[in-house]
């Protein structure tokens, strides 16, 4: 009876691949499937192993690979433009230095099982480490950049690039200096990495905690539902208003009249005439805290009108941004929806970039308390691999997984010897060169496996080539071959795959 | 009174610093001088906090990270120039997977709390889960490197370069091919990477788990103990040979005989003559692995011949390697003690990169029992980064955290405006750029930024220069100061900046 259900959900399955379901769903009827036969057992009875990553977890296979190193590699290039520094922090923390700075989110973290000594979670983010690290090291003054792994309990949604084991590329500046300036170039990084990604149109909507605090404060907000508010607000980009408005008030305990007067100025957006008429706002221009923030909105967008990237700039009231520790600007940048541009409309758009200021979090870890204000920015690397993985997909463009320059062949039998004697050569040379591992390949074979990777140069030793002292070197795409003497042929190699 | 034992601890982490005593020592006081304090409580009376990373993991500074990023691009060029791709897998894995694959090493391995869903564990190698990524993808044939931590809950010894959480830098061929070709790169690849990273002279012992058990089976040991008694002479590299022995009789129970008996073959090193001895043994000729062993292990010594590098390589009967999942070739390389070389023998000697052939392994995970061989090669980075992180320190070599080009600078006020369209224009033409955080920075702090961080150029704007649409090129090396046209500035960065 049970290998029936084993068999039928089988067939589930490829009834599934077969319609082109959700990944998502047939992953999910994948693993059930699995999970039958592994309690099934094997053939000699044995119980079968779940063969499998863990739920939210992917691995790179080399094409992923490729294009993952493509997008860390732009984005690394604009770090250092930005002359930025880079550190590393280990992949757990003790469990104490995460507790209260993520807010609701807490529930996310993974702990890890307590095994004797110290209790660990794995890190959240990039951020709390940092500010860990900078109070641990004493340091008031740094530019850094981190690309590194973080660990979220949440549910996944693969295919749209939400996993629990995702990369954060985080770039912070951390010190005491005049307002903006390095929130402005943060913003700047923003605009220079998606722009140089190619990944389509996208928007960078910018807010300040202070604005929002000041809103709610002349809304009628008490003090004490800040932060809950502030998170119901954070929703706006996936839920309608009205379903905000109703968690704010039923769950939360808001007055109705409060939360309509919050619905009025969450709608608003724009650029430097919106700060200038909220500035002018009876009520909005009588708090301290909202008068300070758009005052430093103002400053800001006069210095990204002096780097030319307002266009892409929205000062946008109905951004809230999730994370507790904020104190000042807040940003995030989405890329919009692409006309005649099937694969990212099945994606949907969402957030590929985010951070903002937060003076307070490193205090936190200074036994005296003492601040190091902060500001950065975090890109959301996984949603973009998605976005350019499927591209790639439908494009079919072909993706070089090595860079591999020669082949090392032979045409005929019991020439084992010189090739490994060649290509030690080569290695020793700096020459990136392969051969097949077996005794006596087939030249054809050997030529086919170049077609196959890629490999542009095949370097033929035969009895009469070592004879006369050359190389018979052929190239792949032109099927060319040309002898070269031996003591030439690494500068030939060279100067023939040399771009 | 819990006040004064605090007291007393941070007087005896003083006097312990003031001696230079073993750095481990220092940590381990300075930790417990922590808890100390955390548990007084802090100035409000509210607990304080402990600042520090996990037991046994560190962070990477900016000039950590330098040093690593060079050993990193030694090491991932040798894995290039051998073809290799890459693959990347989750930190953690199904804790089922790495079960039954690490022998009495399990109890190292790092649990995740049971949160809900699957038990997970951290990765104890970068081998099981390589393993693992085959059978799941049905890949029978692929040659990859994987750089990524991992992790073991094992009394850490950070001075050394042992860490809870280290760096493993994994090259593995899989696939059936002819004996010893892909076994023979592995070692190459071992002897360019030492020789590139000039880490001073060393040998990389080599033996086979076939000629092990061979040797076991012909000593008298049961088969039974073969695998415990194999992880006892793995101690050999740490532990003399008499207290080896009484644990394989003491605590294993192998008769007095049959210990002397490996007691004697444990002895040899050497070479092909070695070989040529051993195979013409009146006992280890007559048992079958240990012939098949042999046999191959001369076919891997003719290779190594053509590679030119037997120099480095001794055939070792003592070496055994602690996992479970080796099958064939198993080898080790450790650096030998330098003379006169201060820094080296306070580390102390030890092994920097390891491996073998497992050929059973990815049939472990398959659900049919298929077989792919492999053989693969970890580098040991973690003592690698610290004999360079100490000779670095010793040479006081001042070693650049930026790659940055030019300071965008002013000499009088109220040119904000003007250095950031300056660096703007700059960053958008692709040069490194930075400049000071302040409205109105001294000339002398700018300068003095250069002279911290290293950066060559400064480009300085003033009324003059605005007004003649050029900008002041001062090289910070010589003082020379040349007004370059705005319009060629960018041509001229990159000029003096290229090497």
């Amino acid at each position: 009876a049970q290998e029936a259900a084993v068999r039928a959900q089988a067939e589930a399955v490829r009834r599934l691949k077969q319609d082109k379901a959700d990944p998502d769903e047939i992953a999910k009827e994948v693993a059930k499937l699995l999970e039958m036969k592994a309690q099934l057992g094997g053939d000699e009875g044995k119980p079968k192993f779940v063969l499998k990553t863990p739920k939210g977890t992917r691995d790179y296979g080399p094409k992923q690979m490729a294009i993952r190193e493509r997008v860390f590699s732009a984005i690394i290039s604009c770090f250092k433009r930005h002359g930025a520094e880079v550190i590393d922090t280990p992949v757990f923390e003790l469990k104490e230095t995460l507790t209260g700075k993520y807010g609701e989110d807490s529930k996310l973290i993974y702990d890890l099982k307590d095994q004797g000594g110290e209790l660990l979670s794995l890190r959240y983010d990039l951020t709390v480490p940092f500010a860990r690290y900078l109070a641990m090291n004493k340091i008031t003054n740094i530019k850094r950049y981190h690309i590194a792994k973080v660990y979220r309990r949440d549910n996944p949604a693969m295919t749209r690039g939400r996993y629990r084991e995702f990369y954060q590329c985080d770039f912070d500046i951390a010190g005491q200096f005049d307002p903006m300036i390095p929130d402005a170039e943060c913003l700047k990084i923003v605009h220079e990495i998606l722009s140089d990604l190619q990944l389509g149109d996208f928007v960078i909507k910018v807010n300040d905690r202070r604005i929002l605090d000041g809103m709610f404060a002349v809304c009628g907000v008490p003090d004490s539902k800040f932060r809950t508010i502030c998170s119901s607000v954070d929703k706006l980009d996936k839920v309608p208003w009205d379903e905000v408005r109703s968690e704010m008030v039923g769950e939360k305990g808001l007055s109705p009249e409060a939360a309509d007067r919050i619905g009025e100025y969450v709608q608003l957006h724009g650029g430097l005439d919106l700060i200038e008429r909220l500035l002018q706002d009876p009520k909005l221009s009588q708090n301290k805290l909202a008068k300070e923030g758009l005052g430093d909105m103002k400053l800001l967008f006069e210095y990204l009108t002096l780097f030319g990237i307002t266009g892409k700039i929205s000062f946008d009231l109905s951004l809230a941004r999730g994370l507790d520790y904020y104190t000042g600007v807040i940003f995030e940048a989405v890329l919009l929806q692409q006309e005649n541009e099937h694969v990212e409309e099945l994606l949907g758009v969402g957030s590929v970039a985010g951070g903002g200021r937060y003076d307070g979090l490193v205090g936190m870890f200074d036994p005296k308390g003492r601040k190091v204000p902060c500001v950065g920015v975090s890109i959301g690397i996984e949603r973009i691999f998605s976005i350019l993985e499927q591209r790639l997909e439908a494009s079919e463009e072909k993706i070089r997984t090595t860079e591999t320059q020669v082949l090392v062949a032979s045409a005929q039998k019991k020439l084992l010897e010189e090739r490994l004697k060649l290509i030690s050569e080569l290695w020793d040379a700096g020459i990136k060169a392969e051969m097949l591992y077996k005794k006596n390949p087939k030249l054809l074979n050997q030529l086919q496996y170049c077609e196959d990777t890629g490999i542009p140069l095949v370097a033929i030793v035969g009895e009469q080539e070592l004879k006369d002292g050359v190389v018979k070197l052929r190239i792949v795409a032109t099927r060319e071959e040309v002898n070269i003497r031996r003591e030439s042929l690494v500068e030939e190699i060279r100067t023939r795959t040399s771009q």
